[in-house]
């Protein structure tokens, strides 16, 4: 085992995550949730998206929120940008980092863009390149990396393709995701060895959704290949949009309770991380959706 | 990686699950859920307990549960016996095996039992003896075996102690349990490497609770040592004594999506263990505290 003895976690509880709620978050609970994960320890949270309202309402207030956040030295801030639009948009909101994304599954890229997995990259090319001349920095998100809600599972094949069109492109960091969690420990470990052909260790994350209750097996199983860099959500923000009621991006609190009780540091103050997912839920009025958050909760009402 | 090809799984949902349950649960509907789990494949079930109904009311019909299976060839039916008087009352129910319990925690013991870890083993001497005599095999599980609610982390050195008595009294098989699943991957390695000080591995097993959703990052981490037995509990019954409203065993439907995902057998079919874990969890009114089931369960209802 060659367990890294640190871990960054990139907290997309902001936007993975309160893109897939129902209720609308106000702006200012938005950015409330960011300082309380910037107060934590985190060292960078994906905050919005800068997408169409029309497609995604939850993030219509993406600039109102870059802007009201008081940012904390060492933090980074990412955003999604879908197209060169989103991108020109995000840029006077100053992000650090602009993420971009293409689905591992053919039938996914063709149901939900109309093309070819090819043809999706292709598409980034420009706001890549357009990142890079602005000093901002690009990360590539492979969805649908162990299964796709229209095809089932999806080979490591895929995976090593998309990694190869985004390091074609200049995406300089990859996150394997396993978008609808079917993924099991040693599905995850093909599809991060596949990834691994073109991006080095350092330069490749893993974001585990827990719907089937897989994520944090899957996580361990990519800790042990050297992986040290993951994508969780504050409170298991977020649900499924293939299987209603079900859970989506896997509870910070739960992988930070992981590591810290393996030696493996984060950075992370675990109390004040678990106020922060019980604020954002106590305003979704429901319980945090992690385990450790739950135990813990419960530990300080007795 | 040493994985096994094949697990074994022992459903203790209609005992350990059910002994944590609120509502009281008739003896049909227990006897229910062990015929659902029998034709779901599962080859061993821990159906009771033989303790005073004073202590313990939930589990008074023992004998009318044990009574009322159609047994199934090649299952096994376990119980409970803390005592001889438990083991007499057992007897006449013809059960495969009995299970006999201490904690690896002197703080448990001494609370709970008002005696010290080792007086705690050799009162069970008699009963293991008793039951060899009867050619009833004779399981022990190491309660506390990583935290125990008063004393906080429990030293590897206390569960190779427990496992060493239970050795020298007979005991022909361990189950190391994390039984307020506090466990994490590296701490229960280091838990089953004690165990396996006097056990070898095809007589251990592992037992965790999901209380901060760690199980199946310790199972994964146990499967890497070798370990093939697992205690799991259908629909995750059970909860938590020392942590309220939280949950407890490990949903068997959650290890078991775990490990056909790996490609390792089980003999279960999860559709019809999903189906068990829906009967029970019907008669109690709720959702199965299982994210594999949800996730499948809400696919089904599409």
């Amino acid at each position: 085992m060659k367990l890294p003895s640190k871990v960054k976690i990139v907290d997309v509880g902001p936007r993975d995550g309160l893109q897939n709620e129902k209720s609308p978050v106000p702006a200012e609970i938005k950015i409330g949730l960011v300082h309380r994960l910037q107060d934590a320890g985190l060292t960078e949270i994906e905050v919005t998206s800068f997408v169409s309202p029309k497609w995604v309402p939850q993030m219509a207030d993406n600039a109102e929120v870059m802007a009201g956040i008081q940012r904390k030295p060492g933090v980074r801030y990412s955003v999604l940008t879908p197209n060169m639009k989103g991108f020109e948009a995000a840029l006077a909101s100053r992000p650090d980092e602009i993420v971009v994304f293409g689905a591992a599954s053919e039938a996914f890229s063709q149901r939900n863009i109309n093309c070819s997995i090819e043809e999706s990259i292709e598409r980034f090319a420009p706001v890549v390149e357009a990142a890079k001349a602005n000093n901002i920095f690009v990360r590539g998100a492979i969805s649908c990396a162990v299964g796709c809600p229209y095809e089932g599972e999806v080979a490591p094949e895929r995976v090593e393709l998309v990694a190869r069109l985004m390091k074609q492109i200049g995406v300089q960091h990859i996150g394997v995701a396993d978008t609808i969690g079917v993924g099991t420990p040693v599905k995850v470990q093909r599809a991060m060895e596949a990834a691994l052909k073109h991006y080095g260790i350092d330069d490749i994350s893993g974001h585990f959704h827990d719907t089937y209750g897989q994520a944090l097996g899957n996580t361990l199983a990519t800790l042990e290949m050297g992986v040290w860099q993951y994508d969780t959500s504050s409170a298991g923000l977020g649900g499924c949009p293939y299987a209603k009621g079900a859970t989506g991006n896997v509870a910070t609190e739960d992988v930070v309770y992981m590591l810290h009780g393996m030696g493996i540091e984060t950075g992370i103050d675990l109390d004040k991380l678990i106020d922060a997912g019980k604020y954002i839920s106590d305003f979704l009025q429901r319980k945090p959706n992690s385990r450790a958050s739950t135990a813990i909760l419960n530990k300080r009402a007795q």
